[in-house]
């Protein structure tokens, strides 16, 4: 597991346990046994079980858990989609943070299913940007693809992206494609942000590998298409909407990009239901 | 400034940066220098600017930073939130981790006003839940408070809420309530969950000094009300819609909690205009 | 475990092993094993068993490790209070750390219980202050419980006293009561600290929910319980010997806090026999 | 400042603000100034002063500390120690902290300082042991020099100590001793611990630099020094008290061992003044 | 500055001063001055100013440093490299974690350095490989550069080098690279390592962005690169001395990528002057 | 393991890893098993084969490990070093770090042993130096013995060397180890840096427990050593070459360091066979 997952994981434990649950260690017994159930509380594309598992662990090892399910699956409301059998305090306890988890990650990927739908039987990649939540890059990104669309660069570090500000400061697309391209590595495709067909035809004549058409209507769209003509690959990014997707996709660029996947996304809702051993069930929050 | 909040950005620069921000570091001179203005796209409600300001002077300490606006401030679409004077490396370095915090607590906060809105003029407490993104519970619990509404308790370590286990464990309300008091600090009030009036009984009478009606309808939180008569605080939670809010106060009920407060917010849409200084103003990712 | 125990074991064998044990690493055979015993050198109220299990386990998780007792027990002096069979490299360099977290822990809650039958047959709760080793702040409280004593809170973070300086800068004990009420959770008592009859009565009147009596007379107490008749829970504080506890019991305080409990406490003695395997015995240091 | 010192502040105030001070900021002006003064409650030893200011330049870089007091340096009941200038909240925040480290240092100087005064006009140095504060070895041995004794080795990486274990896994003090030497720096030099004569004897003629001669009466421990001759250095520990310590020195050793000068001291009693500008004093906590 | 190398600096300085320099504690004054002059004691391509300027500012941030050169610069025997005025005690304990790092880096540029010059006149890019010292890939890399060299990938994280596991866990080099190219980031090209000609072929057809020849003759080598025909940029790797630099660029080929830039170099000889201020010089260890 | 090794660990897989190894995560299924073998491709002192275990635990604890080897073992070319079962996606993610480290590492302890060699049959110790990689010292230091020599002090913290700074500041050698002396420990040897016959005289005189003679001719340490006649031990350091250590160990010296041990050591190299269960071997990188 990413290092920032378990850096993550325990931000979130400190938060909400920090001292110690006080209603729980003051009723019940250490050695109390339990199972619990998380049930979809409507239908959704499933993301983020290794994580639920990985914060009853966290805090008891001994703990066990099954599922009839992977992460990517689609989850029918009322369904059951993990089981666990232990101590009774380390389901109380652990019950909150893994819901949060897996709802935030379950939101995300039932939300850009839904994108990828509109796009069904069209020949274009899908991709997601940096707007995620500060601290659940790695997890977000991880839930785009549960979803089923790609990952844009995960950083700054792993992608060149040219936007106006380097251009500005270089003096024209063709110088900053040449400063870049001497400094960085020669595994790194450079992708340059243009406005219109003037850059494109600059960017392309400056050998970048990737140009992003931002913000362009679609005839401005099929017209860049056309000069470039499968030289570089063509993005797409800005205003973009479920509905504009067929459309766009019709031009024959090879990427849309879209921050809506992750910063739009709503929680959905999953409850886990606990029960003591040999007692009434009962539900949890 | 919080330790968990500390980490948080350092967790984001991580994943942002990692070993570089390749392009800028490949074409922006260290020494230039440029001005940035963080626009509001939409209307909102703010909150964040203080960690906005620790994000950018996390990177750079030299950076001069003014704001005409403060958190929980109404900012029209169209207005300049925060204005940036500095290294360009810095502005265009910083720029989309200290967006996504803005983004998404101003989200937290707009969302959060508009259910406070909804009860103006009711004497009620509108408060927020556990339903927090992992790792981000102080900065949303934060926006909460910038939004107009109020905390519940922080964690498990802070507040005594006693569920349906924790009663079947002990074998009883008065049991538990019991229980729990011999353990816990006597500044800590005891808070009951109940979804019936004989709960409601039992736990007035064990002295429960928070009496929470667990997805009750109108006319039966009408009647707790009724049956409390004052003695204990009386609080209303689950399946709770903005809508429902004006006649839930009516009720004479004292709190009521909502997970969809920090739960279902959407990030509001801010940008960030970066000018190299003395040069054509540039629009940024 | 609290991830600041964790942190306080880390530092713990930091400082006393650095890079190596280099008398042990030199003489000790790698896998020559041992016994070791754990003996109360005077009789004691033991606390912090399963943190030298911890210190132990930490350094090597081959070792068995068994305990005829638990925490909060009495134990006799010439006792042995923990057995251990594994590598003597382990039994040698953890000897040390485990020795003292045990002395000082079990210290404390010796401590504690002297207190706590000075107080038997009496109705009141005693309860300890943030006057505890920095660092130690959960084990010390904990070893209070496991003498017989209550915690008062755990730190600022969990509850209310309003003192003098909170007094002043609201300008009065009903305004600070009601400014704080209006911005802390609603599950938090109010506890404010008064060193009068006057302040008695406008905390009362405000709606304290605790009023802690500051260094006042027995006499004084004893009105002061007459004028709040359980109105509000009583707290006293400030200058009590172990002497003056049953009179204080007897004034009807509900509260009696007592920084003595954890910073007058002296380390109880402890010692580890370590023998190697068909071998004489040999003492420890 | 060593990094373990760094690292239990931060513990500190984990452990006593955590998510905030619920009351000092409920309603404490963010601006509000004020001054304080720590206080001398008894007359004592005083250490831990600059870890005091540390504490506070931790909060709150912005706050103004003096002093005419130097660790080491008596002081007398009721003077003041430190005093501040800055904001009201720095001050109420960081006072228990600070005072609780300066409480426990001041305790040990104060407690070595009359171990240092029994031996006045004796030859002999006065050493601590590794029976110190788990997390606090190096403030501790720091109190003790500024109480004016002398430290023993830091922990188990900077100085050999042949004990029984050792001796026995070899087969004998002087294959010990071989053993040793082989392995180690030549810059360290080996101590071995004995509890007869022929274990001096045998620890001389092997070339032992350092002697400890465990738990001997007086009339035992003269013997050995006459036959180590200042051949090598002698130590002496265990069982050893105040009352002893002239007639111990008298002996003729060279280093006297004492675990209780710091593992049996208790805190010191100091408080703070904190005053709000303009404003009548207030007497803290 | 990059994280790793802040940690790094901070292992630096634990393994080296640890629980302090007894040393220069005991004898040199806390406020005594000096200046101090790192002088190079051969000829060298200089790198690590700022990581040295970073040590000393850690230790002591009121140190005075300047500095004529530049990393990358070429330094000659007996030149004095950087300056510095301030506390005795600072230079005293930063000189050898200082000179340290200088003379590894410094060592690495000075060995890169003598491989760009063997390439002088050469169209062709030499890179480094993940051949490093664990913990210093940054540093290294960034010595690499200063060198005059260019970078491979940074780690396993940010390219795609398909290597004959990978083509053989895929049956087929064609199949590798769709199933990576399904996955990946549209932003990153896709390298694959042959060893013969028939490889060469398959990648190239497969659409290769960059073909890795591993081990190839210079006639092999030349027949590849006649294939390719600029179609892909074309890297070789394995077995390759200085030497043999100018005939492997005059084969055509892009890239030239060379462990021994990093895992050959020794460091190269600094050393420190300190002298206390009114005083005469004395010479450093 | 040292806790400082085991951060460098995590710092190597956060600098090679990262967010993941992109080309193993896209085609390599998470349950295809291999076995893998370290190869010497040049005959060497092997060290570091339990770090190297260590590296691939850390990846996956189910990895089967076998070796014929020991650390300090010659190990001839072409021998297999180190067997792996397991998962391909751990041999193939953890063989660039295991190997980086037994590269490093087995480089020194091979220089070292050419050293050590070339003292065979004379009775004289040799050391190293704190001439180390940052982050290493550990390591490094580990290296050296089983290459056959001895250590220095490990870090400032351990031992006393008195150099000419010190000397100077205290104004004389016998005045500076009169107060070294004073105030370290009594279990740490006072070591004196000397570079002319004065220097020695005095030195032995004020009881200096090794006499370092630095940068001296053949001629002047044989003086030396007559002079000190065994009262003290006999270092010699500076611009000390293997071919001149046969005739500085006839001197009768006691010790000879070479910072060149470390520092002038370039890796070894060793190579990994990576082969898919069932399938036909494959050479790795």
């Amino acid at each position: 597991m990413d290092s920032s997952v378990q850096y993550l994981i325990e931000l979130a434990f400190q938060e909400d346990i920090g001292s110690g649950d006080i209603t729980t260690d003051s009723v019940i017994a250490p050695d109390a046994e339990g199972t619990g159930r998380i049930v979809a509380k409507e239908s959704m594309i499933i993301a983020g079980l290794d994580l639920a598992r990985e914060v009853f662990e966290f805090l008891d090892p001994d703990i066990t858990i099954c599922s009839n399910y992977k992460d990517g699956d689609k989850v029918k409301k009322g369904k059951v989609v993990m089981e666990f059998e232990g101590r009774m305090r380390t389901l109380l306890i652990g019950e909150r943070t893994a819901l949060n988890f897996l709802q935030r990650l379950s939101g995300i990927a039932t939300n850009v299913r839904s994108y990828v739908d509109a796009l069904e039987g069209k020949n274009v990649r899908l991709v997601d940007t940096r707007k995620t939540t500060p601290g659940w890059r790695t997890l977000e990104k991880y839930a785009v693809r549960m979803g089923g669309a790609h990952n844009h660069r995960m950083g700054l570090y792993d992608g060149v992206l040219i936007k106006d500000n380097h251009i500005a400061a270089c003096g024209g697309i063709t110088k900053a494609i040449e400063t870049v391209r001497k400094k960085i590595s020669h595994l790194v495709k450079i992708e340059v942000e243009v406005s219109d067909m003037s850059g494109v035809k600059e960017a392309l004549k400056a050998g970048a590998e990737v140009i992003m058409l931002d913000n362009m209507s679609i005839p401005q769209i099929e017209k860049a298409v056309k000069i470039i003509k499968k030289k570089a690959i063509v993005e797409v990014s800005g205003g973009i909407t479920k509905k504009k997707l067929p459309a766009l996709a019709d031009t024959g660029v090879d990427i849309i990009s879209v921050g809506a996947l992750t910063h739009a996304a709503r929680s959905y809702d999953l409850s886990m239901r606990i029960d003591e051993k040999e007692d009434t069930f009962v539900a949890a929050e």
